[in-house]
């Protein structure tokens, strides 16, 4: 088998044997096959596609470049979560913890932020969290507290880590099969026999429509039975950045807040979180569908219970849970400033990717790999879509380590509200879910 | 500017311009640009195509990666030929001389043979002649005899040395605009103002219709015309073998019976040697019309000329002279083995590519860069398109080392034979030409 018979397969429209994709992959992350080769295969499938068999071959393939996260030392039921990623999106440092205070076992495994998309690790580390775990120490960790909530292991796919660096410097990240394959080879990797996927959809987002976020979470549906795991798939708005807080401290305390069930808690956030938890308890079999899942997770959040296990997540990682608490609390950031409306009228659009690079720039993110962060920096988003605004009013706040990195980022903030003379009806924050309930 | 840009434009179907095709053609030639970023935007043009104005820019690009051939010590005019690559294609030995004794100065350039196709080089080197020449040599060479027949020099044209051997292993030769860039660039940095390209039409040739082959030669014209160059195309035949003779001596040894003017010349061979001497003669000034040239190049076949020219040239290369005439005469391998008809009928079909490949492994060519060559070796067809056939009647002879090589390889050349109960006309040798007079 060569390389270059695969690659005209693909060219000429075709498709692969299973045995072709191992070869593939086991070359590629062996250095077998070149990288000048793995990326003209990977442009010829962003141009040709690949059929769901494929797709179902290829993720096994990355699976099996790396180990599987042996999980058969843990009894009871085990969920994992993911989101394709957006700004503001806290989601896992709630729904991780309502999970494990429900009795689902969780080892999650998350990445950094990048661009104007904000990443969990970066959270864990702003609260002192240890996040480097290897594979027993990860199931140590779950039976101790119910959940980890580490980066990814050396040895989880390899393949994508390559796969992945070489699409990002070729311009092939754009296919819904290699993005399917990424995320559920991960996901297969990681061990768990129910995943509950978060798609997020709209301009913030990597899926920008609708349809494009229903096939991708249809295809990663698919490619988890295949591999047999039950996915249930939660399509969510990423036109607005979700909550009210963007940047790593400033979104630890929004989850304080709406894990202590504080009145004041994003409305928007909370019904994503209580959906997405939902989704895993009825997935753990600790609910009979989804929508008790839900009643459930409300009930979680108001004794207080997943408030107290994120505290004991975070305390069982070598995180500071008096941060947790201060996190809550007034910005910890020595200068703030206020951008505000330069006209009257409604809050119509919201644009979460331009509030995404604004936090960045500010030190909440990271414009490269590698990049410094600034676990104090970031904004709070004081009004939304459908707010009536007048002249004056403060839009957001900002939050950074000098006054004049904040000033000069206050521009495009203010640029990222549109205004209307009506109000408009803010997207829904669940447009849909499949596969939740039988 | 980043390559990963210019692979998104291309990606999307968008057109370069010609500073982002120079940063892409310089950056790979000097490493700043990754073979595997320059093997993914590759396979995009493979997707998406190139306009002609990119064309021709990426073609300019090209040459700027190494030196044009400085031709202003010649003083008379100069053509350049070149052919797409054939079996028993040795026009080159033939037109050369031809256009030299006509006063014609040619700075050929030529490559190895590879696969089913032959080459120039292997021809001249079965002579004992040198073929590797530095620019101030060739020059030279041209000054003393009219013409240089040897390999590409090491600064000729770097990049399509690395273009091509990286296309070859991503599977990303097939590609009209890519294949003209890379003749034409080499054709424009050799430095002739006239060129006459031969393009090969046919099971046996990289272009298999004849619209495809037409596309080719249109787009490398207009190539040429954009750098200053007059081209002119000859669109031939390349379903069956050209002339009777495949494998190196054995093909100079036909050459030589051509400006021999002998009686059993192969008509096919000669007619399409007297049609590419024609336009080269026409495009050098040396007659008013294409069809002035081939009456020319015949009487220069006739009066003896081309054939002294011939010899002059291998003799000013070290090659040797008696080695010519003793390839007219019987072949020189040690053992030979006749492929006979097993039913009756008339040659309807012979496929090039299978003698081609069957001449290759009795060692006129080679499987790999490198492959040692017997030159010796190879095929003389006694049978043609059109001809009676009748059980027993000898269609072949092949020549190999040894009995067992020639005995292994008949069976292939027997095959490449098809028959039919009435005479099939051949296709003609020259289907067309394009620009070759005003």
């Amino acid at each position: 088998m060569r390389a270059v018979d695969i690659i005209r397969r693909k060219r000429e429209g075709g498709a692969h044997t299973d045995e072709e994709l191992r070869f593939l992959v086991h070359g590629f992350v062996t250095g077998e096959v070149p990288d000048y080769q793995m990326s003209a295969w990977l442009m010829a499938v962003v141009w040709r596609g690949l059929t769901d068999e494929e797709t179902f071959a290829l993720t096994g393939a990355m699976v099996g470049s790396g180990d599987v996260l042996d999980l058969s030392e843990l009894s009871g039921p085990c969920v994992d979560k993911h989101s394709t990623g957006g700004v503001g999106d806290k989601t896992t440092l709630a729904v991780v913890p309502i999970l494990a205070a429900g009795g689902v076992q969780v080892p999650k495994m998350s990445g950094h932020g990048l661009g104007h998309t904000g990443g969990t690790l970066d959270k864990l580390e702003s609260l002192g969290m240890h996040t480097d775990f290897s594979a027993p120490e990860i199931i140590a960790q779950v039976q101790a507290v119910g959940a980890c909530l580490c980066g990814q292991t050396e040895r989880l796919v390899p393949a994508d880590r390559l796969m992945y660096a070489l699409r990002d410097a070729t311009d092939t990240v754009q296919s819904l099969p290699l993005i399917a394959a990424s995320i559920m080879s991960k996901k297969i990797a990681g061990g768990c026999p129910g995943i509950v996927l978060d798609v997020k959809v709209g301009r913030g987002a990597f899926m920008k429509s609708l349809p494009e976020a229903r096939a991708l979470a249809r295809l990663m549906i698919d490619i988890g039975a295949a591999h047999g795991r039950r996915v249930a798939a939660v399509l969510s708005d990423m036109d607005a950045p979700l909550g009210h807080a963007v940047g790593n401290r400033l979104e630890v305390g929004e989850v304080v807040r709406l894990l202590r069930d504080d009145a004041d808690a994003a409305p928007r956030l909370r019904s994503l979180v209580l959906t997405l938890a939902g989704a895993g308890l009825m997935l753990a079999g600790r609910a009979a569908t989804s929508a008790e899942g839900e009643g459930r997770a409300a009930s979680l959040i108001a004794s207080g219970a997943a408030l107290e296990k994120l505290r004991g997540i975070a305390a069982a990682q070598g995180g500071d849970t008096d941060a947790l608490d201060a996190a809550a609390g007034p910005p910890a950031a020595p200068t703030s400033c206020d951008v505000r409306a330069l006209g009257d009228g409604f809050v119509n659009h919201l644009d979460a990717e331009a509030v995404g690079l604004a936090a960045m720039r500010l030190g909440a993110g990271r414009a490269a790999k590698g990049d410094a962060i600034d676990p104090d920096a970031g904004a709070v988003l004081r009004r939304s879509i459908g707010d009536r605004v007048a002249v004056g009013d403060i839009l957001a706040t900002l939050y950074a380590s000098t006054e004049a990195a904040a000033r000069e980022v206050a521009p495009s903030v203010a640029d990222a509200y549109a205004f209307g003379p009506e109000p408009a009806a803010p997207a829904p924050v669940v447009y849909e879910t499949i596969g939740l309930d039988p």
